[in-house]
């Protein structure tokens, strides 16, 4: 993943680390830098990285990171070269780790930085609504529409033909050509992740961008939450209906259609020319495989392996279930 | 269906229209002018309608419309002063002659035609909210009240005793008497219709309206389509709650109650007196007959008679699926 | 319930009250006053109550109210210091009596009283964004922040430290300390309540709030009616993701996690530490106890005792239901 818009106030010290988790062993590389923070699969040489589930030990094997957030259990399955630092709950250390590292990741203020569109460089180059309000960080493509009331907040970069409708917000997204974002949106703020705690839950950081590719369409009240540690990904031409929800991290591939009202838990990937009916949703963490079809209302448990059609809830062959529920 | 608010940029002679579709074969009435583009049922005289599907054969039989854009299949259904011209695909035709009828019918772009309605001619007729936009060809009776930052877009015509609240987006809609449009609802956009095509995706027209009758309320937060090849229709003292998904050329009856989060697929027909719980959800193309229940977080898949309750995902008969699920 | 924000027109003598429902027999306290109208547990001396269902018969005999529209059949559960005022629909004839009292909660038109933040003694007091508007009978602890587009309409209380997003329209709404509300909310309208009537439903009063406890979160996109005769409450530290609905009258404990697009019918009671997955649905006037678990896409049709997992549709113990559906 690059890191488009957050700024890394890195890099720190090994010992400043250790110190934000309240650990104070010595050891040999106290002196080190730390440069960045990235998951297991993505970080390298001289950046940390965490592993907190079995799940993920074959790219724990092949980490290219220098020192890896996670348990006395684990560590024995990291690469020889990644040096692992011992907590009690690796998630948590990570989330202090990574607001050491991305200070303006957690909080989702509204952008104070905005400015009237025709008080900025856009005024000849956009073409625009009545109020509408862009912040610091923001770069347009060629013929660009954006209706009236919507706020581009801060970090967003949108393409060329690109189509924005009124009452939209957008933050922390890439915007690639010939999108069109109809209205009400809510775009790149931070996705529902936090520990929970008695009288005062913990938010943790979203580092990740929402990012969506060539000539996608995103239906009306729809809401795209950016990732925490990779980044919300729509694929090229795959279209949304009214009233989507897309939680952080979701990664949805090319070519997909998805009806209105579903919704799709955090983390889970949607392959290519998937197409998913009506109030479906699926549910955290699952892999939908490509040419996948999934019958409107479904709740989809489990992953799902390519060219399947599945109906029901918890979502099945959708033969049998046809059959079951004749 | 009455196209209240496209503009026809017709005649035009057989020859045109064959064009547009890549054939060129020789015919006795290549100069013999097309008036409009309608459904099988609607069209008439000099009017071109499509036939692509035997469950509208009976209807077929009966056209009034000169010609039919229809595949080799199925034209001996046709009624014998009705003309064929056969295609291959006969909806992306229909797609294709639509947008020569109606080409401003595709495109959903914020309307830049509004004013700030203190500028226009409703200043001292309507009461009106904060920042309030009003586009060409609006109208309205007496008595209405429109909240803040409501834009409404051009066509759109509003009856007597309207309460329209805060943050509304209207276009393409006929709003009758004492209707009630709470907060936060987008109303009139063109459809989820597209034909899918790897790559880019192909939107076909939506020449429908949205036609909301008399006494009716629309909830917080719910988006209604505009129909594309007729009309969207909400029936008079039809309730609907917050957050309701209604498709393009779904047509609800009257005194229907619709509770929070129901999403209704496209071309779905619901009748009088229906009641329909929270979170149902109903399939495209169904008939929902009068007095129907339908039990909340139920998913409709198929049509359901006059005066039935059902339950259920595929929703059956209510007291059997409480039997069934004790 | 304590009414903080709709004004109370009363007191009003018997006869006045008895003229209202079109009853005209006599008796011995016709001048006596009525102060106020409250539900069976809250009224006191001197006030009115309803009583329509069996269900409530043991909080009839405690009642503290002096008088009480209720049935020729259910007057005998009534405490003997509570005069029965016999009806033929209880809830209907509240509804009108209500409406003597408050007749501001019935209609929700837009908030005309609202003036730009700028104009307002907020203006040093509050960090807020472009285009904020601020109504009567609203009051902001320290430190809080409003982003743009945002209108805080009359009746809305807000405590230390909240940060409001963008988009949201809130009225008759009481928010204590550290609440974050994010993006295109809709805090504090009326229900989705009325009595069905043909050509013309007829809407009762809503005198109730909402309320938001301390540390709480609503998600984008999210919907929270006001109570009818009492408050819809949020309670501390629970976290709400996006497009989530909360109906009238609901009142849901602390430290509980609900997941996107869940809706919760009205009057139902969700109890401390519960955890809803995403797109659930809880019917109507249920009491989910403390410590349970609803997996996501439920349909919960019952009450839940206290530690209960439940999934399914109808929701039952998640063992069963998952063994059942291997």
């Amino acid at each position: 993943m690059q890191n488009h818009f957050f700024k890394n106030h890195g890099p720190f010290k090994v010992s400043e680390i250790l110190n934000i988790l309240d650990l104070d062993y010595d050891n040999d590389y106290q002196d080190q830098n730390i440069t960045d923070i990235k998951d297991l699969f993505s970080a390298n040489l001289n950046e940390i990285t965490f592993f907190h589930s079995k799940k993920y030990k074959d790219i724990a094997k092949n980490t290219k990171a220098s020192f890896c957030i996670t348990t006395e259990n684990l560590k024995e399955e990291l690469h020889n070269n990644c040096k692992p630092i011992i907590v009690e709950n690796v998630l948590v250390s990570t989330s202090l780790v990574t607001s050491k590292f991305y200070p303006t990741s957690i909080d989702d203020n509204f952008d104070d930085s905005v400015s009237e569109i025709i008080d900025t460089e856009f005024r000849n180059k956009v073409k625009f609504g009545k109020n509408v309000l862009i912040g610091e960080n923001v770069t347009f493509g060629e013929n660009c529409i954006i209706g009236h009331n919507t706020i581009i907040e801060k970090n967003v970069a949108i393409g060329n033909n690109c189509l924005i409708g009124s009452n939209n917000i957008i933050r922390n997204s890439l915007i690639k050509n010939n999108v069109k974002i109809l209205d009400n949106c809510t775009i790149g703020k931070h996705g529902f992740g936090f520990f929970p705690k008695v009288d005062k839950n913990l938010r943790y950081p979203h580092i990740g961008i929402v990012l969506i590719e060539d000539n996608c369409e995103i239906g009306c009240g729809s809401t795209i939450d950016r990732g925490s540690m990779s980044n919300t990904i729509i694929g090229k031409n795959t279209f949304l209906d009214n009233q989507i929800h897309i939680a952080h991290n979701v990664k949805i591939g090319e070519n997909t259609i998805i009806a209105g009202q579903v919704g799709i838990a955090g983390s889970s990937i949607i392959g290519n020319n998937v197409k998913i009916g009506g109030q479906a949703g699926i549910s955290g963490h699952l892999k939908i495989g490509n040419n996948v079809e999934i019958a409107g209302g479904s709740g989809v448990i489990k992953s799902i392996s390519d060219n399947s059609k599945v109906m029901g809830y918890p979502a099945k062959n959708i033969r049998e279930f046809l059959k079951e529920n004749k």
